[in-house]
C-alpha cells in the first residue's frame, strides 16, 4: 500500500527563515519529510519550494493543515502556497481535433492506469474520435467551432466543464483557439502541446516552416495556454535531429513520436505537482 | 598510406539518367566507386549527388577531371558541380573577439592533427588573444572595428585573406557584422557560430533571451554566413535541456559545450566535402 | 496517389562495377530511380546496397524482375538481393505478455493506419489482453507456456504463423524466450525489445541492475531475435539521462516511453525494407 | 564580487527531524541559506543532503563550523559529513597518456579561468606532451611504469602528490592501471574517463568492440576510480548515435567529443561540491 502523503507548492520573496520555518512547521506536528526541494530565482530573488510528507503521524487534520499553514506560516512570509494530496485523483477534460497520435497515447496511459486519473469527457470539433470515446465508455462531446458560433460553443464548453469538476484540461492537437474568457477560468490548468520547439515555429504550420528554414533538429513543446498565443510557460520540451534526407511527411511522422512522449511527460509533471507556474516560466521540481 | 581519392559534388534538375551517366564516367575510365550518396529533393524535384572514388587506376589526370566530366557529363545535365580532392590541405582563417571556447577547440585540433588544415592567420577586433597566436606561431592581425572604419578594416581583413589564398573562414565567436561585400567574396566559405538553436533567438544575446523566455532546452547553430544576420544554411545544430535551476551563468558554461562541438561538426563537414548549399539550405552528406 | 515503386536490397563481396551495373539495369529498362544508397564495410569489404525505383514506366513486368536482375546482374557478382514492392501489405503477428505500452502504442499506430500493415493475429500467454484484441477485431491465442509443453505450445504458434502468412514477428514485451527451431524458420523476421542499451544489461531485470549499478543512461534496444539471447543484430536503440532521484519505479515509467518508442522505429526501419542484417550486425539506409 | 558560502554535504540513515535541525543550525547562526537538496534513497532509506549558505553573517567562525557542526548536530543523527568553502581554489593532478583531447580540453578551460583550480604538475608516461606542459609553465614529470618497475613508479607519483597537497586527480585518458595502494590513497578523489557507455564494453578497446557489436550509439563514462577496474561509481555518461556509415575511426572521432565534454562534466560537478559518492553510486546534486 502506497503511504499517504500532503504537498506543499509554496512561493515568495526570498528572505531569511523560509525553510526552517517549513520544515518546523511539519516536523512539530510529527509529519515525516520524504522529500524536499527549493529554488530562489537569481534576478527576482523569488523563493519557490515543494515539499511533500507522511500523513501517517501527522497531528493536523487533513481538511486543516491548508488553514493552519496558512495562518501559521505563510501569512508572516507573504507566502502564496497550495495543498495536494498523493491520493487526489484529477478529473481530465480531453479536446482532440482530427489527430490522434497524442490521444491515442494519453488513453493508453489512462487504460494502463499508468496514470490516476478520470477523464468524465472527451470534447471535439469533430465526430471522428465518438466511436473511441465509445470504447472506453467516455462521454463524447461533438462541439463544432465557427467564426459565429464560437462564444456559444466555448460556453458550452465551460458549462461542461464545471458540471464535471474538472482539474485539468488537456489539448491533444485541438484544433481551435481558445479565448481568454475560456482560458481565464482555467488559469495553469489548460496544457495544449505545439509542433515545435517554441519560441520557434509559433503559430501555424510548423513543420512546414521547420522544412522550409532547413533545421537540423525538429521538437515540440508543452505549455500551460495562456492569452498570448504559444507563448504560455513552457512546460517540457524536447527535439529529434533530422536531415534534408526526410521529407515534410518524414518530420510530421518522427514529430508525432516527440509531441505525445512531450504532452504526456507535461500531464505526468502536472499530476504529480511539480510544477509552479511565474511570471510566464515554471519551476519543475524533480 | 591513405589512397588519393577525387570527390565530386553535383547538383541539377532532376531527371532520368544521371546516375548510371555519372557512375559510367567513372566506371568506363577505371574509378573505383568508394561511396556514393544522392538525394533528391521532393518540392523542387532537385538532384544532389555526392561520390568518392579512387584515383588509382584512374585514366584521367587529376588535373583534367572537371574539364572532362563538364563536357562529358555536366553540360548534358545541366550541372552545377565540384571536383576536389582528399589529399587537398585547405587554409583557413579564425576569426575572434573575446572568447576562447571555439577558438582553443579549434586550435586544439590543429595542434594534434585531427584536422589536416593549414591556418595561415588569426584576425580578432582585440588584443586579447595575440599570446595565443603566437604561441602557436600563427600571424596574428589585430583589426579593432568602429562604425567609422568598418569598410576599411574590412578592406584589410579581405586583402589578408586573398594573400594566404584562404579557402574557409571560421568566425569562432567573432562578435562583428560582416558586410555584404566582404560576404559576397566567400559564398558559403564563411561559418558561424551562433549561441541558440536558430531559428529560435537569432541576433544578440540569445542565453538572455532564453533564459528570460524559460526554455526548457539550449543549443547553438553553426551556419554558412550570408548577408541576413543569423538566417544563413544551416549545418549544424544541437540543443542540451536545461532547468529552472541553471541560472544564466549555468546556461552561458554549458551552451559553451555546445557551441564547440557544433563549430567543430561543420567545419568537419566542409572540409571532408560533405555538403552542398541550395536555396538557403543544406544538403548533408554522411 | 502514391506511385508504386520496387526496392532492392543487396549484398556481395565488394568488386568493380557494382554500381554501373545495377543502375544501367534500371535505366536501361526505363525505370526512373528514386533513391539509392550503397555502403562499403572496411574491414570486410563487403557491399551494400538499397536502390528503389518508379515502376511507372519500368518495361520488366513486377513479377519477372527478381528472375531478370538474378541472371542478367546478380549471379555476375555474386549477390544476395531481395526485390519487394512499396504498395505491399505485410501482415504482423504480434506476441505480448503482461505489459501493454508497445502492445497499446503498435495498436494506436495499426488503427490511425500509420503503418499499412494487416495484424491477422494476437498470441499471447496471458488472457489478459483478450478484450483489447476483441476490441480491434483481431484473433486471439492464448497460449500458456510451462516447461513441459514448451515444444508443442510453440508448435501450434508456428502452425499459427504459417496459416496466416505471417511476414514479421513482433514480441512487444512478450517474456518467454523462443527456441532456436522456432527462430530457425523467421530468420531476421522476428524483432524484439529488450529494456535497456545492449550489451548493457542483457537477461532478465535489466532496470533492477541498471538501478543497482547506478548509471546516469537507461536505454531500450530493438534487435532481430537470434538463438543467442539478446545478442541479435541491433536495429535501433536509445537511452534517456536519469538521475539518483529516480528510484526503480521512475525508471520503468521513463523506460517504456523509450521502449515504445524504439521498438516502432525498429517495425518502421523493417517495413520500409530498410534494413540488412549482415554478419550479426545491421545495415540501417536512411 | 562573488559572495563566500559553505557548502555542507551530508549523509546517514534517514531518521525524523534531520531536515529541521541542520537547517535551524544554519538559520540559527544567522546563515542564509542559498540552495538546499536532499534525497532519500527509496531502498536503503539512506538520507543524503547539500546546503549551501551565505558566510556573510554567520556567527560560527568558518574554520569552527565543522566541529560546531559535528558535535551540536551530526553526532546526534549518526552523519557523516563534509565541509567545503566556495573560495577555495583545489588542486589537480593531471595524468595522460598519448592522447591529447581531453588533456588539451582541460588545459583549455584552465587557461580560460572557466575552473577556478591551480594544476600543480602533470604525470604522464610518455615524454609526448613535454612541451605542451612547458607552454603552460606547469611542471611536467615523465614517469615511464613498466610491469618491474609499477610500484616504484607509483611511489614516485604518490610522493609528487603528497608534496603537491593534491585535492583531485584527473585521469584524462591515462593509458595505466593504478594499483588499490595508490587508489586507497585518494578515495573519491581520482577521476577516470572509460571511453564506453558503462557497463558496456568495460576494459581495454571499446571502441573496437562496440564496432564489432554493431551499436547505435557510442559514449563515454566519468568515475570514481576504485580497485575494481572501470566499475567504480558513475558520475556521468553520455552517448551519441553512430550508424553503420561510421567506420572504426569514425567512431573514436566521435567518440572524442563525448569524452571530454564528460569528463569535463565531471572535474566541474567535483570543483562544485554536488557529489556524494556512497555504496559505489553517486548522489549528485544539481
Amino acid at each position: 500500500m502506497i503511504q499517504k502523503t500532503a504537498i506543499l507548492l509554496i512561493h515568495c520573496p526570498d528572505q531569511a527563515g523560509i525553510l526552517a520555518a517549513v520544515t518546523d512547521f511539519i516536523s512539530n506536528n510529527q509529519g515525516n519529510i520524504i522529500t524536499l526541494e527549493q529554488h530562489v530565482e537569481e534576478f527576482e530573488k523569488h523563493f519557490f519550494m515543494r515539499v511533500e510528507w507522511s500523513l501517517e503521524n501527522f497531528s493536523i487534520p487533513r481538511e486543516k493543515i491548508s488553514e493552519f499553514f496558512g495562518t501559521l506560516v505563510a501569512s508572516k512570509f507573504g507566502m502564496l502556497y497550495n495543498i495536494c494530496f498523493n491520493d487526489f485523483r484529477p478529473k481530465i477534460a480531453l479536446f482532440v481535433s482530427k489527430y490522434s497520435h497524442c490521444f491515442f497515447d494519453i488513453l493508453s496511459r489512462y487504460e494502463s492506469k499508468e496514470w490516476k486519473i478520470e477523464i468524465p469527457l472527451i470534447i471535439s470539433n469533430h465526430e471522428k474520435f465518438k466511436y473511441i470515446a465509445e470504447r472506453y465508455k467516455i462521454p463524447f462531446h461533438c462541439i463544432p467551432i465557427t467564426k459565429e458560433n464560437k462564444a456559444e460553443a466555448e460556453a458550452n464548453e465551460i458549462k461542461l466543464l464545471q458540471e464535471n469538476n474538472i482539474d485539468l484540461v488537456v489539448l491533444a492537437r485541438y484544433m481551435q483557439v481558445l479565448t481568454g474568457n475560456f482560458i481565464d477560468k482555467y488559469p495553469n490548468k489548460i496544457i495544449n502541446i505545439h509542433h515545435s520547439s517554441l519560441p520557434a515555429f509559433a503559430g501555424a504550420k510548423p513543420y512546414e516552416s521547420a522544412y522550409k528554414r532547413g533545421v537540423k533538429l525538429v521538437g515540440a513543446t508543452a505549455h500551460y495556454v495562456t492569452e498570448d498565443l504559444d507563448a504560455g510557460p513552457i512546460i517540457a520540451q524536447e527535439v529529434r535531429p533530422v536531415s534534408h534526407k526526410e521529407g515534410l511527411k518524414d518530420l510530421k511522422r518522427k514529430g508525432k513520436n516527440t509531441e505525445k512522449f512531450v504532452l504526456a511527460q507535461a500531464i505526468w509533471l502536472h499530476l504529480n505537482h511539480k510544477i509552479i507556474s511565474y511570471k510566464n516560466k515554471t519551476i519543475i521540481f524533480s
